[in-house]
């Protein structure tokens, strides 16, 4: 144990403290039968012998590893041990969120823990796995349903966001040149490398799918002289990109569209998206690559950032739930499908996973540090589902289940692309690299 | 038409010379047939009507694009044509060969001006691609048969090989980090490219799957401080790899074994193949991912370059047939079923496919200037079939048919990987970035 991947000292300990159940009452209840200790051996087992402990509502403790254990969870009602039986990957989540499940001890490394031990474990029995799919199954995304998934998520009211997203409100994995930059520079230094790997030239157009609150659209108009065309289908966040872009005078040159990205018209010297492709569903992505294609100059750049996956794989089914309905991380394989039907010439592809283990640290340490504001606008267990969300997906990048991918594709014909990706790293911010590897 | 993507200069007046038909005899004979025009009215409409000009045995000119000619193509016997019927891609090639078809004009551009126009032309019928796959089905690759497909093309004799590829023999793509770099340089800068990429470091231990006359392996140990077993089913490339490693002083940091990737044993901290996945074959990519799972330590890091596509596609089927018996250039998502099984984290993809372009005008080059050195240890035909190899090889790459793929990878939990890929670029070969393009 011991490691922190995040290169933020003290991520533990502010989420240890929200962990731990002394703050709620314990009644107590009948002993645990037989069986239910049987089930929970048995979970420890497919879950391959974490260093965790189970503590029952009657006191009753379980745990297999010999090795020092990282968090000890209270099961703290007979009947979240019975949903745990019939998903356990939904309803931890859910009795977590309703204060039935506690953690003591440090969550984040909690969730790496039991990731790192899932990744060794022999697979969960077929049956589980079927009914598992069978809730979990994803919703197809007809225009109407991914319009409806995304306010699910999104339109919780911008106020939340600005309490712990950087002040440029982006949503999204940030990129960490070196150890010393705060997450709102990693987030513009993202913004370059991502304007870098499209090479932008003053004059050029853009398209951009999914643009959040619109700053990676009012960066590039800002900072590069292009003119960008930006879609997206949550109202509240066009609004608030508008006003911003009028705001710092960009109005002429940033237009924000409140459309889906299938409504794409036009053509434009660089198409990108970041941040959109895992709410599209893989069934839409040979589609996806219809629209690239039409909106692409042949001597155009593109680029695609998202969530990724090393093997294929659905978003753990309470995240799907319950935070993000319909979302699904692709693996490059299945990324492929936007690029192979099309003919496009996949340029470069880089794996960003550790940056968003640190990003999600710093929104997670914002996050704990308002939560009692975000408490008074919401409810306790809205609370905990977004820390239980937050700190899940750190673990899920830390330990390696979740994978961030930026590919950077062209036309199959067009040979005006860079040589090498040396002007990629021409950057000041790159050039203080003290650190280049986690600490540990 | 007009454009050189390969940075060398004289590299049409070189090839167009043996393209002519002036040394060649030309028999009159029977004016062809309606049928025999129309078929080739016909083929050149599915290769999307490029601009070049057929012409027949009895002195007839067939064109139909406005356009300038490219070339003109002269075939010199009913009976080539009667096989262009059956399967343009091979007899194409074969009555090349044998003289029974004839280039006039710029050949590179030749084959480069119709490869863009097939990529943009309607699919050939059902028909012919059912009688051609069937020509060109691709062997199953048993430990046998890879043994002798390989000896087919590399064991040539390395004399040959010596008379066209640079000093270090290496017969895969180099990386030119800017414009000024000989051969030789763009392949040791390939070499150090790899080597970065895997971060090699005073003690690792690497081991190599494909190591062709061996100089990857003995410029690791020489300027990296590694030890290296290099695998290789060629016992000539073997024996000459053994040979310099000796004159070198290597020998004790560099054992080359005459062996199959799948007979590799033993624990590394680097798993690297150059070339080699071509001649693998897709159904084996999971075993291949097998062998470097076991292979490669924790922290470990892994790198495969090969040939690759945009989309799925056979190698050329005269290619496939007369010099590279069982290749097949994979797509990215067909790369995947190497690393996906076995929860491989890919870190970074990069497509060289230009610097393929140039290495292959490197090669052309030379081949060219010691053609007659060629001929006199074998024959004509086999300096035609190996001109046309180079030059349409050559040409699939600048025109965005075949793609060059680098691709690093790490085992799914490790987490001592590079924040950036900063280090892969503070080469001082890359400091002198005058060209950032191809010339047009």
């Amino acid at each position: 144990m011991g490691h922190n991947h995040t290169g933020l000292s003290d991520i533990r300990r502010i989420t240890a403290p929200a962990g731990t159940p002394a703050d709620v009452a314990r009644t107590p209840r009948r002993a645990a039968s037989a069986i239910e200790r049987m089930f929970l051996r048995w979970l420890l087992g497919t879950m391959g012998n974490p260093p965790v402990q189970l503590v029952l509502w009657s006191g009753e403790e379980i745990s297999i590893s010999q090795e020092p254990m990282v968090a000890r969870v209270h099961i703290r009602e007979p009947g979240a041990l019975r949903r745990l039986v019939l998903d356990p990957e939904l309803y931890f989540g859910d009795d977590y969120m309703a204060g039935r499940i506690e953690v003591e001890g440090y969550f984040v490394e909690f969730f790496e823990t039991v990731y790192r031990a899932l990744q060794q474990a022999p697979r969960p029995g077929l049956a589980r796995r079927t009914l598992r799919s069978w809730l979990a199954r994803p919703r197809r995304n007809t225009l109407d349903d991914s319009r409806e998934n995304i306010y699910h998520h999104y339109d919780l009211g911008n106020e939340f966001y600005k309490l712990w997203l950087d002040s440029d409100m982006l949503y999204t994995c940030a990129y960490f040149p070196s150890a010393s930059v705060s997450l709102e520079e990693a987030q513009a230094a993202k913004m370059d490398h991502v304007c870098h790997k499209l090479e932008l030239k003053p004059g050029h157009t853009v398209v951009e799918a999914g643009c959040g609150w619109g700053s990676l659209a009012r960066h590039m108009a800002k900072y590069y002289g292009v003119t960008v065309k930006a879609y997206n289908i949550s109202r509240q966040q066009i609004a608030y990109a508008r006003e911003r872009a009028q705001a710092e005078g960009l109005a002429d040159r940033v237009e924000y569209i409140e459309d889906d990205y299938r409504n794409i018209r036009g053509e434009y010297d660089a198409f990108v998206s970041v941040g959109m492709l895992e709410h599209v569903g893989v069934e839409n992505y040979p589609t996806l690559g219809a629209v690239v294609k039409r909106s692409l100059r042949e001597s155009g750049r593109g680029l695609i950032h998202s969530i990724g996956r090393n093997r294929p794989g659905k978003m753990s089914a309470w995240i799907e739930r319950r935070i993000f309905p319909g979302a699904h991380p692709p693996t490059l394989s299945e990324m492929m499908q936007i690029f192979e039907q099309h003919n496009f010439s996949v340029l470069d592809a880089e794996n960003l996973r550790l940056h968003y283990g640190k990003t999600l640290a710093h929104w997670l340490e914002r996050f704990e540090a308002n939560a009692d504001k975000i408490e008074a606008m919401t409810d306790r267990a809205f609370v905990r589902a977004w820390r239980l969300y937050l700190a899940g997906s750190l673990a899920s990048f830390t330990a390696g289940d979740l994978q961030l991918f930026q590919v950077v594709f062209a036309h199959c014909s067009c040979n005006d692309v860079p040589w090498t990706r040396w002007h990629l790293y021409q950057d000041a911010r790159h050039k203080e690299q003290t650190w280049n590897r986690v600490t540990s």
